[in-house]
């Protein structure tokens, strides 16, 4: 039952996460949310697509300045125009990025209703996840901020629990909310699993913009404050909203939970009884990835032999993965970083994360491929004097006019048409043609036509650091030098 | 105190073993014997270097046709001029190629010992290895066929176990040999270990070649006979002494252990109290790294946190292992294959070569890298409509003249000049400079330097396969199609 149309929800979409509890998959360089972490989607893109519906506004999605690419990729991908794409210049947690949100919400559309809701949850039932929403609507008109509880399957001890005051039905109204249990003591845990009253808090929430300003105003008036500055001084760049980086940094990063929920007297909970998964580790992946009759769960080129309870999952073309008698393990192979742990360990990958990191290694933060304004490119290979990339770029984007003081590169053109001017002179290059840039020539590449252009680009040189560029044109407004 | 100069020790180095027991980095391609498994150098390079001392002849060596261009590049890398490279053109186990081999030393060198040595055996200390063959030398000479016995260190059921006659010392001459003991059960390896005077079956022979054709004609005349012939029509190849297929298709397949050594009544034993692995699985690859006082070992870019008695092993630049929390497991990452399981099951990765061999996965039997008669490529990358490969050619090798009907290639020069034969017209490429070969061109590829040439080939078309080449002149006296 949509709402009316005179008063639609906006889906407000979280994804300025960067969590590495699903390294080697998930990096700072490229979060869990962006990745095909379950199916052939995004976690974002599906979060995206999950209230592309009627009765529903167009997503305002909230991110970080190093994502912004890749989410409006991945929406355009998805074909799903966005309401707004908001930047955070830093993370500030969820409190101030609901907050920035639903305020530019509330200048556009002050009557409607936010779900705010994180990019990185797995909802399978889009449907039903509407419906749920659509039973909450009339007690978030009401002026209820309206947290959605899942049916807890155990008792488990790394969520968040609601209490609800009354008991919560799944195809009934909101009730009342009387507390929040956050991550509970194994003891307690097991408790309420038993008592069968708690739900898990899935970190969605709905309200009206004035509400949950108001909200803001009683139990976190700094913040409101220091938002409220940082969207009215945001800059529209790119089809991008940029908010203020002076009245941000001044921000309180603090989760939204904290914030308002656990001190707010107008809460209610609406039960959702459908599958739901945070995806927050490697063993809720495996977990979600439905275990076979064995207890396993392959993905990609993966094979088990003799093995239980394990997680196999090979990432990328041409990489096979063999586990041989494996209790219980997970083991994630990519071609440039491989994880592998008991299932119960997957909480220490962090720990991993930052003993890559110690040891200088590239593959704790980045990964080969890089998003950019204008497509992405991957790192084939690398070796002495040379380095070959995959490039592919957007139809009706171009990179800077540019040069490089110490690399030659060789443009191969694999698939599309390129325009290329070289020193002055532009030219178009189909493809199987090649072209030369020597060292030092100003360059330009774009792609004129309407699909993806593919280039094979080969540099060689002594040096072949992203940072031998000089910028002489960007669209996309970047400065003089650095990576681009 | 080596022998004397007129009748040098030949070192019959048994090269054609194709093991998968330490797949991944052990494959069909390129079996473990030429491959860096322990330290920079690969075992059979090692082997090969062992035997390079005064009293000394140069090494003959015995391997597969699929491996000759791969023995005599690292014999080459190594600055080790061999005495014969012989072919065998299918596999016959170690006793043909024991008898081949000495059939041909027995050409040259009647009055020789020869000691017939493993390929792909770790043996730290050659200086007390070539000591331990000295100390036998006379034996040998007398008409015994010697054998050398290793102290053991457990009761592994895995080996053959020597049983001398006498108590044997490490210290002094050989000691006559009882018997052999095959791969004991458990109780029996435990119980010979315990006595103390058995000791392993190192798979290390020395003899006369007059003494062993003797052998092979006392106990395995038609393996005698066979082999006669297809020594007697061996044909000089590139290099190579090719045995005759014919022939040697009809060589009975049986190891060097069950055709003679177990039915012969003048045997030896030499006791030798240096380190000495076969390498035989990744248990043994594991034991051989010297454990940390973890237990573990860490080879490459791995990295453990919190585990014991387990071996991580990552190969190829650009990937990191990460093991969390493993007891007793073995992970080793290639970036085009993983493998994972407990330290105790290494001898089950014939269980995952197989797999992967009923999955069609490449992986199973081959590596990205191809060695050819002018040297080598690397597959960098694939995708749709073209290919990247790294291609390394020797000073003054040459590909054949060729041409490719469904695919163009771009070469760019990053190392060495290349010569470059396009449609009947050649000229020099330097480094940084490129070269574009249409669709159909007749071309061929030299190196006229001193140096190894690198290149970069973009293949860009609607089918790569190797199969799609027309060879019209060949040095190397290929086919007109077929891999090139």
């Amino acid at each position: 039952m949509p709402p009316p149309a005179a008063a639609p929800i906006v889906p407000l979409i979280l994804a300025g996460g960067s969590g590495t509890r699903l390294w080697p998959l998930s990096r700072q360089s490229y979060p869990k949310q962006f990745a095909p972490l379950h199916g052939g989607e995004s976690l974002f893109a599906a979060a995206a697509r999950r209230f592309a519906a009627p009765g529903w506004a167009p997503p305002v999605v909230v991110t970080g300045t190093d994502f912004r690419f890749i989410a409006a990729d991945q929406l355009a991908a998805a074909g799903i125009a966005p309401g707004a794409l908001i930047i955070e210049p830093s993370a500030r947690n969820t409190a101030p990025a609901i907050l920035a949100g639903t305020l530019a919400v509330a200048r556009e559309r002050p009557e409607a209703l936010v779900l705010a809701a994180p990019a990185d949850h797995l909802i399978a039932d889009a449907a039903g996840l509407r419906a749920a929403v659509a039973r909450a609507a009339g007690a978030a008109r009401a002026g209820r901020i309206v947290a959605f509880g899942i049916r807890p399957t155990r008792a488990e001890t790394g969520y968040g629990w609601i209490e609800p005051a009354a008991a919560a039905r799944a195809d009934g109204p909101p009730v009342p909310l009387r507390r929040f249990v956050e991550k509970p003591a194994a003891a307690a845990a097991a408790a309420m699993f038993a008592a069968g009253r708690h739900l898990w808090n899935a970190g969605l929430f709905l309200y009206t913009p004035r509400r949950l300003i108001d909200a803001f105003r009683a139990q976190a008036p700094g913040i409101l404050a220091a938002v409220e500055t940082a969207v009215a001084r945001a800059a529209p760049d790119l089809g991008f909203l940029r908010l203020d980086p002076a009245a941000w940094a001044a921000v309180e990063a603090i989760s939204f939970d904290h914030a308002i929920m656990e001190h707010d007297a107008g809460l209610s909970v609406q039960r959702y009884d459908g599958a739901w998964s945070d995806l927050g580790d490697w063993q809720a992946v495996w977990r979600a990835g439905g275990p076979d009759t064995d207890g396993n769960v392959l993905q990609g080129a993966a094979t088990a032999i003799g093995c239980r309870g394990s997680l196999l999952r090979a990432e990328g073309a041409g990489l096979a993965l063999v586990g041989i008698g494996l209790e219980d393990m997970l083991a994630v192979a990519m071609p440039d970083a491989v994880l592998v742990a008991p299932r119960a360990r997957a909480q220490e990958v962090r720990a991993a994360v930052a003993a890559l990191t110690a040891r200088g290694a590239a593959q704790a933060t980045t990964f080969p491929r890089d998003h950019r304004p204008w497509g992405w490119f991957d790192r084939l290979a690398a070796g002495d004097r040379f380095q070959v990339k995959r490039i592919v770029v957007h139809p009706g984007a171009a990179l800077s006019l540019q040069s490089h003081e110490h690399r030659a590169e060789h443009w191969i053109v694999v698939a599309g048409t390129a325009r290329v001017t070289l020193d002055g002179t532009a030219r178009t290059v189909g493809p199987n043609e090649s072209v030369y840039i020597p060292q030092g020539a100003r360059h330009r590449l774009e792609n004129p036509g309407p699909g993806e252009m593919v280039l094979i680009e080969v540099q060689t040189g002594s040096y072949l650091g992203e940072d031998d560029i000089t910028r002489y044109e960007d669209r996309y407004a970047r400065g003089p030098d650095g990576s681009g």
